[in-house]
């Protein structure tokens, strides 16, 4: 097979605060025929997380920024087409760096097939995938949640928050979600088995979750920080484990100078109630946990103990309106474009 | 021996913000002869330390406020004028929680004998006593320095700020220090053995902090918080560890509402690199590792290979003026009241 052409997105320009489309654009590009080790691949699916509005920022986080015009990054469920590699062959189905494209050429580098037999393959995405991960090794190295804890976390219903709260509940600990919106809440207590989720967008969110955390919070997952961070801060018990894995509230711009003595209460409290505050980003223990978490969660996900919920897009050219929306919390679940499925 | 006069030095008033004066009085009170298990005690040093500051307070810390009207909480060396207890004698010098008063009547609980033929006494208020033991905890069990690390940690010439720097050299690190006015730099660097010393009160100090760090910080020993912590922030390593043991810089106050987004600029550096901040106070770590202190430390100190510097000030009506100051940062060492000696 000679070329193909691949329809991509790539960085337009860097967002000011939310994304908007124009940040997007939408190309055509043509692939060069495989030469020997390389595949070609067919993005079937595509994973949208919070950490590529970081990726947009020009600042240096842990990762480089995107450059502008470059390919926007990302992972995604994809099809070899064509291998010239000894261990791939063609109709094989791994996960991979795509980015955001149909169509890529890999090296093989940090592929991982993929087996359908136990779950389907979207969910090495998702629960079985980089967010499932981060919840896993942030619960195990620095929540360790015990018998009795109160463990609280937001984005309840989303990849992360939503495996959070049941390895809680499998650790004997009591599980409270924050979720934005009723039918959110709803649905992450009767899906997921929180013992109680508080809606962020009451007026008085801060006095609920103060009432469902009678015992004070002892693990609180952090990945959303902002006015959440606000109300968990003075429930925190002595000795309390923040696992800090995300600042979604914070990606599209800081808040504005109203944020008065906030740093000076959060350093306060860390100290008078000696918190640990670890900040963490997954990788760094996955050399010794992915297998622990693959056997785990994906045994438990198999016989259905473990539970998650999946959002899909239909079309590449929807991922830009997918992310700006995934940032404002407008998704349930796991956010997945189908790219070339239907 | 009947009942004894003591001098005594209560809260009149709860200060709002810096401590004035008015804020302490002094009062005479008649103690009750002593009863079987009890001992007289002459307070010979008070020990002077940040933390009283928040007992000051109305506010619940790790510690309960001290009422209005109640005595000035704290440790000093004293001599057991008297004794009915089985396990102490006239004449034995010990370490007591004696508040902030010439004499007192102790029931033993928490007495510890004092032995002046390795280091004097007035040691087990400073290098060898809470001080000392709060920089030996936290970096022993949070900043864990390894050779070659870059730690820092500021009131450099402080009992704690000084103890940081020497084991940070012990275990191989650079130790670099931060210090209020030239003069203290100049005393930290060659007293202590800083391998630099930077001046907090200098216009370019985040400069010069950063350029003392030419590799990042990898240990941040938190006493101070405030504009310290802003020019420390973005120098620290990924994996960086912050031990939490003060933030004296805001003790009399919050800063006011300048402090545009800087929390939200905190969170961020903690999740881009992997941070731990935690917060703790010494007690925490006391059975596990005060022996391994005294060992380590005690032994240190008495051949010299550590050392300290206490300051001294005249008489228990000046313990006032003396905490008044040593929250402005006056003091270079230990400050140390000499009650009953001279």
């Amino acid at each position: 097979m000679s070329g193909i052409d691949a329809t991509q997105i790539v960085l337009a320009s860097r967002p000011d605060g939310r994304p908007t489309t124009d940040n997007f654009r939408l190309e055509t590009t043509s692939l060069p025929a495989i030469s020997p080790g390389q595949l070609l691949l067919r993005t079937d699916y595509l994973s949208l997380d919070p950490y590529m509005r970081g990726r947009m920022s020009g600042a240096k986080s842990y990762a480089e920024p995107t450059p502008v015009g470059g390919l926007m990054e990302g992972s995604g469920v994809a099809t070899v087409l064509e291998s010239k590699h000894p261990d791939f062959r063609e109709g094989d189905v791994v996960l991979a760096r795509t980015g955001w494209r149909t169509h890529a050429v890999s090296d093989a580098a940090g592929l991982r097939k993929l087996d359908d037999t136990l779950a389907p393959v979207t969910t090495a995405l998702g629960v079985l995938g980089m967010p499932g991960f981060t919840a896993y090794s942030g619960m195990k190295m620095i929540g360790k949640p015990k018998q009795g804890d109160t463990v609280v976390v937001a984005a309840a219903s989303g990849p992360v928050g939503s495996l959070v709260g049941q390895i809680a509940k499998r650790a004997g600990a009591r599980s409270v979600g924050i979720a934005g919106g009723k039918e959110k809440c709803a649905f992450a207590k009767s899906m997921f088995g929180f013992d109680e989720v508080v809606d962020h967008k009451s007026a008085d969110f801060a006095q609920q979750l103060a009432e469902v955390c009678p015992k004070g919070i002892d693990v609180y997952f952090e990945n959303v920080g902002g006015a959440v961070w606000q109300a968990v801060l003075p429930l925190l018990n002595t000795y309390a484990r923040v696992p800090v894995c995300g600042l979604i509230s914070q990606y599209n711009s800081f808040p504005a100078g109203d944020s008065q003595a906030l740093l000076a209460q959060t350093m306060h409290t860390v100290l008078a109630r000696s918190l640990t505050l670890r900040g963490y980003i997954n990788s760094e223990f996955a050399g010794e946990l992915y297998p622990s978490f693959l056997g785990e969660i994906g045994g438990a996900v198999a016989s259905g103990e473990i539970r998650y919920r999946e959002d899909f897009i239909d079309g590449l050219e929807n991922a830009p309106v997918g992310l700006i929306g995934l940032l404002e919390g407008n998704n349930f679940g796991k956010l997945i474009v189908r790219v070339n499925v239907r």
